[in-house]
């Protein structure tokens, strides 16, 4: 199966601990890396992983907390003295371009790439990436500022022929392709040979979508409908459940029930307060709502499935 | 002996690596804590340590290089979620402010503490701190934007007084606190007691000296003569020493020159560039020059002594 994982580089919320860093993730698909947030530490964190530098072109930001862009500083400086040369993308809402344009014009004023900022809106769904194997759409969500989630979805590969079968029936070459696509084919003597005959499906396309961060909101759920992997930030614990709701955030009972409705494959749960001392607490809870639930933590490399 | 260490947070160069992170340190001085600049990841070394945010109250920033300082935004928000109330000083050469200041108005809009900025020239040695026991003055350095080292001095403390011969001698309470300055004393009959009989030296006073980033620069010597600690950068060694000029930087054995040169007591080299896989080659380098050279590493607390 092709490459599509999920690499935490942080899942703490805005108070580091010795547990968890603030918020970053590495989404690689096919060995293109997509980065969601970046807090402090996350080129330390890149460092630590096996991710290379060179295969990181797009940052997509959630929201702009400090807990999750902080990092964008250092790793735009250090990407230059790597000798970068191809573009970066960063996507987020607006004002980030005007927040960071003063340092990086002070500190990397002699920066060999050029950093790219892209806006997208906050209400609706955008799609903000696309290409041959890949598109990445927004998902609005709820949070004391604009806050979006993403959702990365692979494209549905052609199907594979069965070169057996298409030997046999004399395919000729310039209609491999739209066999490959799902048509039938129809031989010379008038004969329709089914596509089921010719080929076998490829993967079903995945997908993965990024909830954080966000109060309980079910409007999601139509959006998230059935996806492979769900991460989901759990803030805090039910006990907490008042405070969550003031700080627009989730507990893990709730961030479970959002991924029971969506009927998504798996749970990963993150952004846990520092508050708490033990993680485990959040599985447990999560778990009693939806059992396939994992934590998430720093080094964790979790494969869409 | 009352506490004077240097705790070592970071000590590479500019590109963080799996063993070192970008520079900062913090001097504990009787347990006020006194930070020299602040790379990225600087709150997440305290977390690790036995320091003590709320014992933080001066940040001395030694030139405006990202690698110095991009971990001063976390390190205020985050002081902010503690719930820090007292002022928080920043000492730099002119500009910091004005680079942090859009940043501190969007991401730390309601930080329950104020963030007072100081500035300092680069040219002559300014003093910039000053209490009952400590005076921290500045160095000037030479690097490709100004910078500068910092001296903390320890203020040489009252003696001791020899209680059982103030008793002999029968010395009024309200001439106790001139003997301690080291006033001799006249008895009733006019006998000079001379305050060597009735004192005990305190303890000398110490003092640490913190010199990057800069070139190899004489100049220095005469400010940090005979200091117990000297820090000096040490980014390359001599084998790059054309590379260590080009980018105003040291050399682990032009480093070692400064130490024997100012005849320091001991000292402690870090700022170590991304490219050597070994530290221990730095510490030979500078050893066949000063032998009492250590190596500086993330976690070292080392006593000024």
């Amino acid at each position: 199966m092709e490459k599509f994982e999920v690499n935490i580089l942080g899942c703490g919320s805005a108070l580091p601990t010795t547990r968890h860093l603030p918020t970053s993730q590495v989404v690689n698909v096919r060995d293109k890396l997509f980065m969601i947030d970046c807090g402090e530490g996350t080129q330390l964190q890149i460092r630590k992983s096996r991710l290379r530098f060179s295969r990181l072109n797009h940052i997509f930001i959630s929201h702009l907390h400090g807990d999750h862009c902080f990092g964008l500083m250092g790793l735009i400086s250090s990407l230059g003295l790597l000798g970068r040369t191809a573009k970066l993308h960063i996507y987020s809402h607006k004002g980030l371009e005007e927040l960071l344009k003063p340092q990086l014009k002070f500190f990397c004023n002699k920066l060999p790439y050029e950093v790219v900022f892209h806006t997208f809106g906050m209400k609706e769904p955008e799609l903000i990436y696309d290409d041959k194997s890949l598109t990445v759409t927004t998902i609005p969500l709820e949070h004391r500022m604009p806050s979006c989630g993403f959702l990365f979805a692979e494209k549905q590969r052609p199907n594979h022929l069965k070169s057996d079968m298409t030997d046999f029936y004399k395919v000729p070459i310039a209609e491999l392709y739209n066999i490959k696509m799902g048509a039938d084919f129809v031989t010379a003597d008038g004969e329709v040979i089914p596509n089921s005959r010719l080929t076998t499906p490829s993967t079903p396309a995945r997908k993965y979508a990024y909830c954080s961060d966000t109060i309980y909101k079910e409007d999601i759920v139509e959006q998230i409908k059935g996806v492979d992997l769900l991460f989901h930030e759990a803030t805090f614990l039910e006990t907490e459940k008042a405070r969550a709701k003031e700080t627009y955030h989730t507990t893990a009972k709730e961030a479970a029930t959002i991924a029971l409705k969506a009927e998504v494959k798996k749970l990963l749960i993150g952004h846990f307060s520092a508050r708490y001392d033990s993680d485990q607490l959040f599985l447990d809870e999560a778990q009693t709502i939806f059992p396939n639930t994992v934590l998430a933590y720093e080094g964790l490399c979790l494969p869409v499935e």
